[in-house]
């Protein structure tokens, strides 16, 4: 079953403690995209320039992934942001953020993108989230993600928003500022009211949490030797997560996902983000192949279990 | 077999956003008996004054707490810390610290404690934590903790007394200032070099890693829905990780501590770590039961498998 993704292709200026890359691909949409493609296929929805790189048109061919959903205004420039990040890279600063062609983005579904059963909105505005899943037909699991600003200048909407999701992926200071709450467990349990089956709440690298009405699953992240970029690696564990259950499919007798597969997916989610971490922006997935993340996902079993 | 435990048995002063004590029994010594009680006979190695009050000698001796060696010094006055928690409680400021008696403190060990295999050296001067070891004569396991002054100030005699531990327990930010490393299994790969067999580092509300020779164990945090007050959690997961071990004696055969045990020794330090958090001080401990622990390390599997 194939995965609709929704979000923003970027080029990214970025600069971390080990060198600095003016313009490469970027934008969650790319990274959650190139993340579940090891899993499940995927069909993009998006919008570039003219000025996007048939190398990058082509590195998302690689991967299978269905363009049919790539906006490409012409004369148009595609969506830029740089930044930088601390030393210990757990901050960064953004020393640009030109939208161009992503600040008029209107998304409209290719009739093959319709009755897909899998939804993945990336973080745009929340009434455009409504605006595709209201385009999805046969959607049956819709997971989306989110950020600050949004939770700050259009609350309503996305309340109005989450209430149709199932699954929620945020992180820990969103989660504080839409909930309210300080403490992880009773910020969970306040979101969890405003609609969806299950949320996530992603701590960068301390892991994840997954929550779902009477229990939730704590896992660790991946001790990575050498972080090179940690741009996207949110988008890639969001990725991994759901396109992971995506292709697992829906449960034939309940309709429904289970808890151990969430928990699973989890974990792919926290594999794919330390893949992220690895190289500059999308480059580990270059190479990446299925066998490494099965390899990892074996070593997060051997260094987790007791 | 017994545990010796040595480091500052204290008054302290806290106020947490749940409210303020002005006076009350803390210190590493303290927590780390406590915890480790519930697991191992323990005997403590710690000094107070005269105003050390007989309700704090019953709760020590109420939990088996051996107390020949805590002496008290007539006229002197017992150590006394203050400070104040920030809103999120993942920081702390100190508003008052008086060494009091604690400023000499030269332990002595009982004859009884000597031949004790198991000595855990809380957070006080290098030099001092040496002749404690030195004067143990049939210690077999020794752990130890520190913190930034000593790295800072007493170098040299740190890793004096590092070189003869077996388990050093420290938390992240110290990792990184003893190694001179911001990656965390490059911090602990750097100081497995120094001498110890087994590093725990200590990452608050984010659980806790375990490093030896060519692999290492992640543990996340066990959520609390409340937390009351944190101090002291970090010396109750030393506590309840070491007694765990000690509880459980050496292996006969190959005279050491395997890695599994290790690991689940991590477990029960989180739970004691969760415990202390639930009320102020060292209230959670007045009637706690090892049937409660045993009830949280099952929770603990339960939502970390996958």
């Amino acid at each position: 079953m194939s995965l609709v993704v929704v979000g923003s292709v970027a080029y990214d200026g970025v600069e971390t403690p080990h060198g600095k890359v003016d313009r490469m691909l970027g934008g969650a949409a790319t990274y959650i995209s190139l993340a579940a493609s090891y899993f499940t296929p995927v069909k993009i929805v998006a919008v570039v320039g003219d000025d996007f790189a048939q190398a990058d048109v082509d590195l998302l061919a690689s991967r299978s992934i269905d363009l049919s959903g790539l906006e490409r205004i012409p004369g148009g420039k595609t969506f830029f942001w740089s930044g930088v990040y601390s030393a210990d890279m757990n901050d960064r600063t953004t020393l640009r953020t030109d939208l161009n062609v992503f600040a008029d983005f209107n998304p409209k579904l290719p009739p093959s993108y319709r009755s897909e059963p899998f939804l993945l909105l990336g973080n745009i505005q929340p009434a455009l989230q409504r605006s595709v899943r209201a385009q999805m037909t046969g959607v049956k699991f819709t997971g989306g993600d989110t950020m600050n600003l949004w939770i700050d200048i259009a609350r309503p909407e996305l309340l109005d928003a989450i209430r149709e999701w199932d699954f929620l992926l945020i992180n820990d200071s969103e989660a504080h500022l839409l909930s309210g709450e300080k403490n992880l467990r009773r910020a969970a349990a306040k979101i969890l009211e405003m609609g969806p089956t299950a949320l996530v709440i992603k701590r960068g690298e301390y892991g994840a949490v997954l929550f779902s009405k009477g229990s939730h699953f704590v896992a660790p992240g991946y001790l990575l030797e050498e972080v090179f970029d940690p741009t996207g690696a949110g988008d890639c564990f969001a990725g991994g997560f759901f396109g992971y259950l995506a292709g697992k499919g829906i449960e034939p007798k309940s309709g429904s996902i289970d808890f151990a597969e969430m928990r699973r997916a989890v974990i792919y989610g926290s594999v794919m983000g330390s893949f992220c971490c690895e190289k500059f922006g999308v480059d580990r997935f270059r190479d990446l192949t299925r066998e490494e993340i099965e390899a990892r996902y074996r070593e997060f079993q051997a260094c987790t279990a007791f």
